[in-house]
């Protein structure tokens, strides 16, 4: 697309100037995260000294603890807002094998919520399906066997066809089509992106009235190895032993901290992250990152003494990953703050590349944070797209909160997602600083505005 | 560099004019295995019928008869060489965890020739080196601990200061040096390429006098983890349980296809590769393409009628990966043939993308088949470098036989080697089909030349 000069001239017209001083926060931030940035001294401690922390865990709570202790010793207010959340566990490691026409260890994750198999395990013939509609098509097949879901996931998990949003339904509800038509067992090619042998887990789900299967990933190659067998005509026969097992709920906490705003400090903008993680790897991208980056937001408005005139409330939420017992909570506990919380901003995208935010407001709201977004133009964070939020803040928007969601570069983040492999080394300090600095400033800039962002419709 | 019109005329005129035959020799091979390559094929058999293969193992000896099979059942002549070979048994999974500060399940592989541990493991606190020199400097820390070799490997694993060949001696002996200086247990950051908590296993060794401790390699991201809690002042401590163990020699076989030479039958080029792997994923670059590759090298030249002067040998040797009884035995064995062995080629450095051959060969040799190879300019594997070989020929050097290797992209090679991610899905047909046309051509041309190469000094 080309435009003429007056139709650019007009665009330029069009924009508001922005305060020199949004200006200067932009820049102070980003240089100060660059100089003096903690963001990965932050997540060192989170995955180092506590790793993996499941909803329900001891290391959750040691979580819990570590996020109130590491706002206070920056001077800034903290609490815990105290949930309920589901206990689900792992217990000893499962094991899948191939066992027709060959031995064959395959690497398995039991999916997060799956109930365990009887301690002999099972073993059955297998069915490979690519789609839900596959599957019901193929339905006469399917009693007594185990089902493979085995639908690739697209290089880029960000979208198109094949992104995450259309191959996750058979990780969430795989056992339940899987049930619906007879099967005894039911595993899916993992959500995932790279081929290195690694099982990726999640969440999944079970339905009322429908038998309940055990379900499990299967790394990539585990699942070509199954396609090629079958389609060269094998006997293709699987056992699976899971010892997991949920054990109810159990009390856990959403921690909050907070910068109190110098002129109407009961009005709230939200920077949030989610602080369980699966029991995999170390959540280094999914969600340390989010939730060093909400930490050291806080730190550095207040180190610069870039104290905008509302409140600033960074809530680290707990059980987004297995129940969002955390998000939902906050809007039940909370519902009387919602009218005045005029913004959420979640980041839960790993710490890749900063690309902007993406936004979900009332009229003219995508505008105007495209607006003070302007000065991230230095550290590429200036792209603001229509669309945007996050699991954990998802339920304010039937209050009208308006839902931000920091993007970054997703490319490789489902390479590690919910796998052994979402560590530490993956997380560069300096793309980590460049969200946190992006982060810091929008929400600085939403809550020092002289007008709210227009609110979605409740 | 640029070079004057005159001087690029002479170095045209100095290469000598290639025989019509051979230009239509190379394009007929690549044409086929473009159009009825069948490589690929043979490969998915090796793998997924039946998959990794360590030396002595049942594996091991079904991929001799299939060897065997194969061949014949295109109509070539194939015998089995009998050899013996170790038989190491890994045992049950080995459990490597970090016990202080806190409790990580580390992912470890034994090394191949590790002892075990005793039934309880071992347990003691780490010491981090980089290099056998600082293990030396620090040898008084070392005393009742486990060393961690720590040092990386660059991203291109065919060279620098950080390849393979510079990595791969803490591997090889780092039990030895760590128990020399009084260490109880030893471990590796894995020899490899990739991040994606993957440990890479591969041949280990003891000397005489030295005590024998167990000897493991652990995924990169634990290696990483290790170092970082050592730098910020935490007590580190690991405990190992290995059930491996080595259970002394056993009888294999080297498996040898031939075509027969036209005019001078005992006269024989060697195209090898070996037919053994790590206990781990599928040995599918490593080295399934080099064997598919030799075996559809011989059924391509059988099928078109491309018969040359000399024999073409395929040896699919066993025992490369932890040992070299195949390479070793066949040199001794067949010595009084080895005056009449002209050349021997190895594939061994997977299938990623062909690049063309090095060659140690008598003075002129490199110029004699960087002539030979030029029709090979149509798949880009022209490209003949000084040096090159392989491990399972490298005895016959000894004897005066011109060695070369194929040489292959390796850039990714050292991702996947030596790991369960290994496997079939990694191989590319296209590729792999150029591959077997290289190597079949190249065994043509050699085998039909007026003189062979000029041999190495014996």
């Amino acid at each position: 697309m080309s435009r003429s000069l007056p139709t650019v001239l007009a665009l330029l017209v069009a924009v508001p100037a922005l305060g020199a001083d949004l200006e200067e926060a932009a820049r102070r931030l980003i240089d100060h995260q660059r100089r003096e940035g903690r963001a990965y001294d932050h997540l060192t401690e989170l995955c180092d000294d506590i790793g993996h922390r499941l909803s329900g865990s001891p290391a959750a709570e040691e979580a819990v603890r570590w996020g109130a202790e590491t706002f206070r010793s920056f001077g800034l207010d903290a609490r815990l807002h105290r949930i309920e959340v589901p206990k689900w566990v792992r217990g000893r490691p499962e094991v899948v094998r191939l066992t027709a026409p060959r031995d064959v260890v395959l690497h398995a994750l039991a999916l997060g919520g799956s109930i365990a198999t009887s301690a002999n395990g099972l073993e059955a013939p297998v069915l490979v399906v690519e789609t839900f509609e596959e599957l019901r098509r193929r339905a006469d097949e399917a009693e007594g066997r185990i089902v493979l879901f085995n639908k690739r996931m697209g290089p880029d998990g960000n979208g198109g066809t094949h992104g995450y949003g259309d191959v996750v339904p058979q990780r969430v509800a795989g056992a339940i089509e899987a049930a619906k038509v007879g099967a005894v067992g039911s595993m899916i090619r993992s959500v995932g992106t790279a081929d290195y042998r690694l099982p990726h887990t999640g969440m999944m789900r079970y339905q009322d009235g429908v038998p309940r299967i055990p379900h499990v990933a299967i790394a990539a190659e585990d699942a070509d190895l199954i396609e090629r067998l079958v389609a060269r005509g094998k006997p293709v026969r699987v056992s699976m032993r899971l010892d997991c097992r949920s054990l109810g709920e159990v009390p856990s906490a959403n921690v909050i901290g907070e910068l109190r705003g110098r002129e109407r400090p009961d009005e709230v903008v939200v920077i949030a992250a989610h602080l369980d993680s699966w029991d995999v790897g170390q959540g280094a991208h999914d969600d340390g990152t989010g939730v060093v980056a909400c930490i050291e937001a806080l730190r550095a408005l207040k180190e610069l003494g870039l104290v905008p005139r509302r409140t600033i409330r960074a809530i680290l939420y707990m059980n987004e990953e297995n129940g969002l017992a955390g998000g939902t909570a906050y809007a039940e506990d909370f519902a009387h703050e919602l009218e005045r919380h005029v913004a959420a901003i979640e980041m839960d995208i790993g710490a890749f590349g900063v690309q902007g935010f993406g936004v979900s407001a009332g009229e003219g709201g995508v505008e105007t944070v495209r607006g003070l977004a302007r000065p991230l133009a230095a550290i590429g964070a200036d792209r603001i797209t229509e669309g945007g939020g996050g699991a954990d803040i998802g339920p304010m928007r039937a209050h009208g909160v308006p839902q931000l969601g920091l993007r970054s570069d997703a490319t490789r983040y489902f390479d590690y997602h919910h796998t052994e492999a979402d560590t530490l080394d993956k997380v560069d300090p300096v793309e980590l600083g460049k969200c946190t600095a992006a982060l810091a400033y929008l929400a600085y800039a939403l809550a020092d505005a002289d007008e709210p962002l227009p609110r979605l419709d409740g």
